[in-house]
């Protein structure tokens, strides 16, 4: 018998232990069978039963103490009353695989009605009259309209013709040099981020991220079952001083999502030569690299010196639309014909009519152009939210993270972050959506650098100025309701 | 501790032992430390270190005798000449998920090019001029130039607006009755498999496949580490009498893929009947439903009685194109929301455009337009498949599978099934792309089922009538030099 059929009996042996326990057939402080005889009863050696005992023991099951027979703990809950015996369906949860029961363990918050608010700061969301719509109708015709003789299956990693154009774009825009065979397209950031951990993550492995940070990939870690260790942020970054060793780490060095720090040189540095230590890879979510505004432009962590280790991943979600689903990563290319084959069984390629629309558009120049206009439209709508800011708040609040991006993050220095629900709650009475800091971080304890004041993500991409000003306003008055001004509260609520 | 972090801390402590066996640090025969002392070392409980060696003696890496110290097993080979310490980087075998290396040592057969072929019968192409091109550009169009305030990720499962088409769709075209919050939009059938394979399997589990049958599913369920078992078909479809228990069955009811035989009455419910009882799941792939010439409509397996543990899976890759990428589950009400959850990690949701404009499509009543057209005109290709089959081979060849879909399986009665791979290749040379059924199989050895005789999938819907006409001539041609008449040579062959 192979170890892994051993170890599979040996969990079967737990399993139906455990069942009985549960049913009562086994009652606290009974003697268990003799390893013997389960040995005979299963038809296993005696050592596999002693492993499941073990097994058991180390679990709170059983208790066995030295020259003593191994027995039902004592301290076992009695079982509750028994029904009838159970319905032959299993419970829904016994049905799914764990990567099902750690999905439906996930607690997710409803979500709000959005249609009725007047004004939006939902990060994420882009103003519908910044599409290119007559650009895009004419590359998706051009498309369309191509004659292809027969309609069929593309290549998994995306049409050619696409990641060559990407190939140009990402050295022009970003300094990052790689194959087209590197490139594979993907449905948006979430599809990268996602094959990543099932190419990379096995339950229990560890995987290091930013904390605050992206909360969709730290639950695709945590549903691959992954350890996902919260690591600090600061002005420089994520801390990397004594980053444990793990098999990966996710990071937003260009622009730390949502705080906005940019890692600095050293750090990066320190990050690839860990990555190399412990044979890790980096995931760099460059989600909106395009947007820099008062900083130069930086460099990604894949195009220096150790960049091998590095998956880099782009998206048009922010720079086009986040319903076009289309994003790309650049692997190592030892990785590359993993990712195809991981992709062509996930979906077997990212839709044909759109691949060709974004290569067109590349191809003509007509994204770079819509990307510098989408730049200059965004500097305009930062201004408009930092000098509303200013000019409503002046030194009650401390923005962070406007260098680059779209969208800044807020601090109320004189309101407890235990009052951020209640901000948002009052907001959406009034009309307003803001979104809190609180459920960016990993656990609202597992950081002594979570600020004690309250925090809100503003994304700006979907306003015009007006709405801008009108909502930094209205914002002002939800808080001047939760939370009058009263100047010893910070430090009692920085304590709860 | 939570069970679940002393689960966690035992797995460490078994791999910090193997580390220390592989590396000869514990060479074998050695005592390992005593249970006191490692149990000090890693600040945990004396049970939590038993049950660590329990697992590794069970996995025989330890042997452990009534009253004497357990001790690294002396059957273990002595460790391999050690080189100096190995380099910090790892294999790429090593870096990968359990998942990754699964993939990793799948075998796929390079593909060979196909544009320079004159008449390609591989099935799932469709033909170029058969996509409604301006119907399908309407529908983009409006739904483009519809004016949205905001542009913002989507509901999880897909539109309201084209769960609710599809309800209708569904249940005037295959009598399947749903409320909108079971549909799941998917990105073609191949994710909606790979969702119910993440939902529903664990390592280990087992899944019950056709064989032959559709090999990306069978990918996704071995790359998911199920334990696949294949079942044989035949003019009643998938064997259910005798099926083991097993979390899922994956099965094409309607038009088994590739044979084409449609699955019994009896069968279908006696498969319903073993799904209650095991708490199974069916996923019923309807893959080309709307296609049926001599048969009347085909029930679905989700219609019936006890069809509330089906998953059925629908697309529109053999009505309008397989590059459109879009598809969708119709789930039992209570997995609604875990598929919902599942996709939005999996890349948030599917493409907006095509979604609207799919509804679009089907609301004005186009779409059923289009696929009548479509059902006429692979009539069309299937009768001058059939013909051509007949008049060039008359009894040579037996055709299964013509009743519905768009291809057949050709049986070539004197041609032994180890000759396939020899047509092929000489097809190729000769302009012309045919497709052995042998690689449907799970092995060419796992069932007694198999035909003696070579087998050639020929799906027909890419091509107009005289190529079908040529390419089975030109077929003829390659059939006889690669294997020239011998009547004793089915026989030899069937033996080897």
């Amino acid at each position: 018998m192979t170890k892994a059929a051993q170890a599979r009996i040996m969990q079967r042996i737990c399993q139906e232990i455990r069942d009985q326990l549960a049913s009562g057939t086994l009652p606290p402080g009974a003697r268990v069978p003799s390893t013997r005889a389960l040995a005979a009863e299963w038809g296993v050696s005696r050592t596999t039963v002693t492993a499941a005992y073990g097994q058991l023991i180390a679990e709170g099951y059983l208790e066995a103490r030295q020259g003593a027979a191994t027995r039902v703990a004592r301290g076992l809950a009695p079982s509750p009353p028994k029904p009838k015996k159970p319905p032959p369906t299993l419970g829904l949860h016994d049905e799914l695989s764990a990567y099902g029961r750690r999905l439906a363990d996930f607690v997710t918050a409803s979500e709000r009605d959005r249609e009725r608010l007047a004004v939006d700061f939902r990060y994420g969301d882009i103003a519908g009259s910044d599409f290119p719509r007559l650009a895009w109708r004419k590359v998706v015709t051009t498309a369309l309209l191509r004659r292809q003789p027969r309609l069929r299956y593309g290549d998994p990693a995306g049409s050619l013709r696409l990641r060559t154009a990407l190939q140009g774009y990402v050295w022009r825009a970003r300094g990052l040099r790689c194959e087209p065979d590197q490139v594979v397209i993907v449905n948006g950031s979430q599809q990268g981020i996602d094959l990543c951990a099932r190419l990379l993550l096995d339950p229990g492995d560890r995987a290091v991220m930013e904390d605050p940070g992206y909360n969709l990939a730290r639950q695709v870690f945590l549903a691959a079952g992954a350890d996902v260790i919260p690591i600090a942020v600061d002005q420089e970054g994520m801390q990397i001083e004594g980053l444990p060793s793990a098999r990966l780490a996710y990071t937003t060095p260009s622009h730390q999502f949502p705080l906005g720090s940019v890692m600095s040189a050293p750090r990066r540095r320190d990050l690839l030569t860990w990555a190399e230590r412990y044979g890790a890879y980096v995931i760099e979510d460059d989600y909106d690299g395009e947007y820099r505004f008062d900083v130069s432009p930086i460099p990604t962590l894949q195009a220096l010196e150790g960049g091998e280790r590095v998956i880099y991943l782009g998206t048009v979600s922010k720079t086009l639309s986040p319903t076009l689903r289309l994003g790309y990563l650049i692997v190592p290319a030892a990785l590359a014909s993993l990712f195809a084959s991981a992709k062509r069984l996930a979906d077997r390629h990212t839709p044909g009519l759109e691949q060709e629309a974004l290569a067109e558009l590349i191809e003509s120049g007509a994204y770079e152009r819509h990307v510098r206009r989408m730049r200059r439209r965004n500097g305009q709508r930062r201004a408009a939210v930092l000098a509303a800011l200013h000019e409503t708040f002046g030194e009650e609040v401390t923005v962070v993270g406007a260098e680059a991006g779209l969208h800044v993050v807020i601090w109320l220095n004189s309101v407890p972050s235990a009052r951020e629900d209640a901000i948002v709650a009052c907001a959406y009475q009034s009309g307003l959506g803001i979104y809190p800091v609180n459920p960016l971080y990993a656990s609202t304890t597992s950081t002594g650098a979570r600020p004690p004041m309250a925090g809100l993500v503003m994304g700006y991409a979907s306003l015009d100025d007006e709405g801008i000003r009108c909502g930094v306003r209205s914002l002002k008055q939800v808080i001047n309701n939760v939370s009058p001004k009263r100047p010893d509260e910070l430090r009692r609520g920085a304590r709860t």
